[in-house]
């Protein structure tokens, strides 16, 4: 075994050991502890560290200066973990497991063991004397939503030339991939009141309004259960084509159709064409009914009229579309086709696209292909991570993905685990582009 | 005070103080002493009677014989009762409360008020000489849809020359009203899984099916929410014609399509034409969407894709539609449409109408002019009764209703009352009715 190897191998350990479960409001003790070994690994690889508090869980901000640098980047990773509670877990979630090149444990992939990577490349820049002035942003609140992530956005000296986030998987582990965009979203909920309670379907049904069934009809109106495809005039007007080089990239990353439904449980899927597939998951926006709230929920029938209903909704963005231009489409189209139904916007976040001529892309193209020995294709990452747009705006650069997760790695799924070879290539990739970065 | 009147308020008052909550698994002592109540009270006024013990809780029969009696009548009560814990009681609702002539408790008017206004006829009537036996069925699971009665049918004698039910609501008190039908009652769900589990909507969406948008699509390609029409092929094929006489009849009776509104808390109907608003109550089909579960219901909107959804619905028939007919229609209608989509049926049951050449027609007419000074109306009743069709089949006679409930008494609401003036019509009412059944 490589020193590399032990050394990675007892980090990682010690990190998967500190259960950081954001969402988990009792383990106020294991997230500070876990800001603590953050700094102090930062730290004893020979970097500086700050833990920014926030009203919510810390930030650590780590710096390796290089002397004489006149370039700097941020590689951003999140330290905090899903819960692991799963009955399926064959190995002990927060104790990291070795079986071969394999270390199972909560953590592992997302994001850990990636952070640690970029984090062993930096330290091995440092001392190899590359003149880039490498940022670490470990923020501990990304699987809850980044709530307070903007301030500690706000004391992490910048400017970077650029930013990299290293928490997404490829498509398959055959080919390096890096999703040049993410997709923004726009929930919100369709409210529809017609009565003060339940009322009996047998004394007032058949005169009296239904509101489900009005709201049912308002969203079939509004889209193809089939398809998918948004039926509101207009709404794919700020959708920007991708050309056929860039689908036939999507194929290429490793994209396979039957692999894809059986990961995610899906007994079929609308389409067959992995063209098409990965444009609907990619490209392309989406609009979800994920719940019909306001009637009757438990086993069996009530047959009550119910007296109101909400529809939660949510549209998945694409570029060039923007969160309030999708909402006044919705909201237009509810106007006219049922103008008593009242639309509540959640959050929006909008859709990210690294510009097309970023002069890091082909950086990271050669680093990828210098570590993994073969030309990575660029996808697309179809869900939204909050921190990723703020950066891009509060620091005017282009942010970029070198993720190290694979399919097989179970993001958020009992049995999460992380490898050598995919560590090993990673640390490989990140001191390649760290390189390019601080000679360009 | 006329000493019935004194004798009535005395006998409702111990009747209300027995809380008989048929849907509450708690009041077993309560429900044994109800019946012992009413076994006594119809002792008390001269008849015999027996506790008819079921699986649930019990039936009464209650006997008075006549000599030389050559017909027979049965009437039949509930002397269960809702609960009564809505916190808009103004009054201990299991205290009667008399304010001038109205008297304020639960079960006052539902059942047990009517349930005493027949009983004190029958006293009157076998006085009277009156060559009639009549029967008495009280039942204690009305309110919880009648799911033993069949046992405790089996062991009443019969047969009888017509049934009279005493559970209904008069338009409004300025016209006695009487339903010659009911409407029946089908529920179903629609199940669909598409999915194992949830799914992540960013990584997913787009090429992932949602099942509540499929769900949603069928239904509103089923009924038309707006005007509440089936759209299903031949759905109306077997629902019986009503004639102009029948719907002037309907709004004779004092329908006041505002005062229905106001009454069970709509905001809109959706029609404002008393014609086509009883129509829709009485002599139309219905089909209600109650709920959609599946999804998330909770505040805000999770964003995953649900693995499944389950429609709740039902349909109210109309003669001379069946359960079984209306449902084939149903699944053959999703079987052409969404074949993956499960039609799982509920308990049935059948619509009634009072045959329209039935002889006792007139009298019941005869006899509510007679008590209440005015030409009744004949409408119908839109929510379904599942003991009537019942006894119709199993004693192969025709079901009249006299009830004497008003709007204005607040059936399953709080504030429940009952009245004096209703009362007295009622009991001469009956006396009027058994003098011609016993004589014609």
């Amino acid at each position: 075994m490589t020193v590399d190897r032990q050394h990675f191998r007892t980090l990682l350990a010690e990190g998967v050991a500190i259960p950081t479960v954001s969402m988990d409001p009792d383990r106020a003790a294991d997230m500070a502890r876990g800001a603590e070994w953050a700094a102090e690994t930062i730290r004893s690889l020979g970097g500086e560290a700050t833990i920014l508090r926030t009203s919510g869980w810390p930030t650590v901000h780590g710096r390796f200066r290089a002397e004489g640098a006149t370039r700097s980047i941020a590689i951003y990773n999140h330290l905090d973990v899903q819960p692991a509670n799963e009955p399926e877990w064959r190995t002990e979630p927060f104790v990291l497991t070795e079986v071969g090149d394999t270390w199972y444990g909560r953590g592992a992939t997302d994001d850990k063991g990636p952070a640690l990577a970029a984090l062993f490349a930096a330290a091995r820049s440092r001392q190899a004397g590359v003149p880039l002035d490498i940022h670490f942003i470990w923020e501990f609140e990304e699987e809850i939503g980044s709530p307070n992530f903007d301030e500690a956005l706000a004391r992490i000296p910048g400017p970077f030339d650029s930013v990299l986030v290293s928490d997404t998987i490829w498509i398959s582990r055959d080919v390096p991939a890096s999703p040049l965009g993410l997709r923004g979203m726009q929930t919100f909920t369709l409210n529809l009141r017609t009565a003060s309670h339940d009322t009996h379907s047998g004394l007032v049904g058949g005169a009296a309004r239904n509101p489900l069934l009005e709201l049912a009809e308002l969203i079939a109106a509004m889209v193809d259960a089939e398809s998918g495809r948004v039926k509101i005039p207009g709404f794919y007007d700020g959708v920007r084509q991708t050309d056929e080089a860039t689908l036939e990239g999507f194929v290429r990353a490793g994209f396979d159709v039957e692999r894809f439904r059986k990961a995610h449980g899906l007994t079929s899927l609308r389409d067959l064409d992995p063209r098409i597939v990965t444009q609907k998951l990619w490209t392309l926006p989406t609009m979800e009914l994920h719940g019909l709230a306001g009637g009757y929920q438990g086993p069996g029938v009530k047959s009550a009229v119910p007296p109101w209903g909400e529809a939660k909704m949510s549209m998945r963005l694409v570029p060039d579309m923007t969160a309030e231009g999708a909402l006044a489409r919705v909201r237009d189209f509810v106007s006219v086709h049922h103008p008593e139904v009242e639309v509540v916007a959640g959050p929006g976040l909008e859709p990210y696209m690294c510009p097309s001529d970023a002069a890091q892309i082909p950086h990271l193209a050669a680093a990828l292909k210098h570590a993994f020995g073969k030309e990575p294709a660029f996808v697309r990452e179809g869900g939204s991570i909050g921190a990723v747009v703020r950066m891009a705006r509060h620091w005017q650069c282009p942010v970029l993905f070198m993720g190290l997760s694979l399919p097989e790695h179970g993001y958020h799924a009992p049995n999460e685990n992380f490898d050598w070879p995919m560590a090993q290539g990673g640390i490989a990739a990140f001191e390649h582009y760290f390189r390019s970065q601080g000679t360009c």
